[in-house]
């Protein structure tokens, strides 16, 4: 396994023990998750807004349209937080102060590249719809030109992020065992239902 | 119903039909999700760290330990944007440009109160817990003096917020409904399994 540096801003300071900088974790909680919340400062203000993500190597992936407020301030070379959290369970200890939540989650930071060149951007669309749909990129009508100039690509490199995972079972004060409360986890996951196909 | 005011950056340039300020649509978004995405400047650098978050009457409340880097930051002032995202499906398109995302999503802009008061910071605990597990704040140890202490709770007044939303079938360009391409939604939900006991 091999680490990403750590710094400053990713040492994690409280619960240590959660913290992981390990590539390997990083890049399969990327993997796992469908959606980013990307935040930046625009405008002055800050601004969290979720998208769709993906990995490819070391870099991870958003997309929209070149237009939106986000896009144009992080194309401006604004810095971004793109995080990422998997919501494992909820977890019911003994004591109010013992509940807790298993999640995994990973925090990047940096700023992006444009993704311009149109074999470079197709390429990358094509490994999003791998992530979400495999094999159906063959399929789809492939984007014209004038789409893809509409869609902005942004490489973000995975170089400054860290994980955060907590699992298992709530840990109540030792004294709280003896209580007569049911404690346990209630598992949470994002589950895909029946398809619905469109007739139109 | 009544509408939140509509402030330059809650106004929604893009997309607008997809963009709404309804309180009871605000309000039944925060309700639903579990967790929210908070975004602030900390130490210079934008931070987005995901939370448990809950809602009682006009404010928006999360909580956390007090030594936390963003609770510190807020807690001195420092603006938030706090992001609740429900993912509802992947839309599959004809074409590739036009595949999307049914979800339900909120940003609630503004800066927090620290609520301090043992007794008010009780009730809003006690509203978390019956939000994720109803009627189980009684059976449970209640938080010792030092616990509540030790427990950061922070409201956030729903006042600056906008709720955005994508439901339904994919929408193709006309000449593209006539390809032969399965197109439609594949549901995505967060959904409970079966609860594990912690038999420690």
């Amino acid at each position: 396994m091999t680490s990403l540096p750590i710094t400053e801003t990713t040492r994690g300071r409280r619960l240590a023990n959660r913290v992981s900088h390990e590539r390997t974790t990083v890049h399969a909680i990327l993997d796992e998750g469908l959606v980013c919340h990307v935040g930046a400062v625009v405008n002055g203000r800050p601004w969290v807004q979720p998208t769709l993500h993906w990995r490819v190597g070391e870099d991870l992936f958003i997309h929209g349209h070149a237009g939106n407020g986000l896009y144009a301030a992080l194309l401006a070379g604004a810095e971004a937080c793109a995080t990422v959290s998997l919501i494992d369970g909820l977890v019911l200890a003994r004591s109010a102060f013992h509940h807790s939540v298993n999640f995994r989650s990973v925090a990047v930071f940096g700023t992006v590249r444009n993704v311009t060149d149109p074999a470079e951007k197709t390429a990358a669309l094509e490994a999003m719809m791998d992530k979400l749909a495999p094999g159906r990129w063959p399929d789809v009508r492939a984007p014209s030109a004038s789409e893809l100039k509409a869609t902005a690509v942004l490489a973000l490199p995975i170089t400054e992020a860290s994980a955060k995972v907590r699992q298992g079972p709530p840990k109540d004060d030792a004294e709280d065992y003896a209580l007569p409360v049911w404690a346990g986890v209630v598992p949470l996951s994002l589950t895909r239902g029946e398809v619905i196909e469109d007739v139109s």
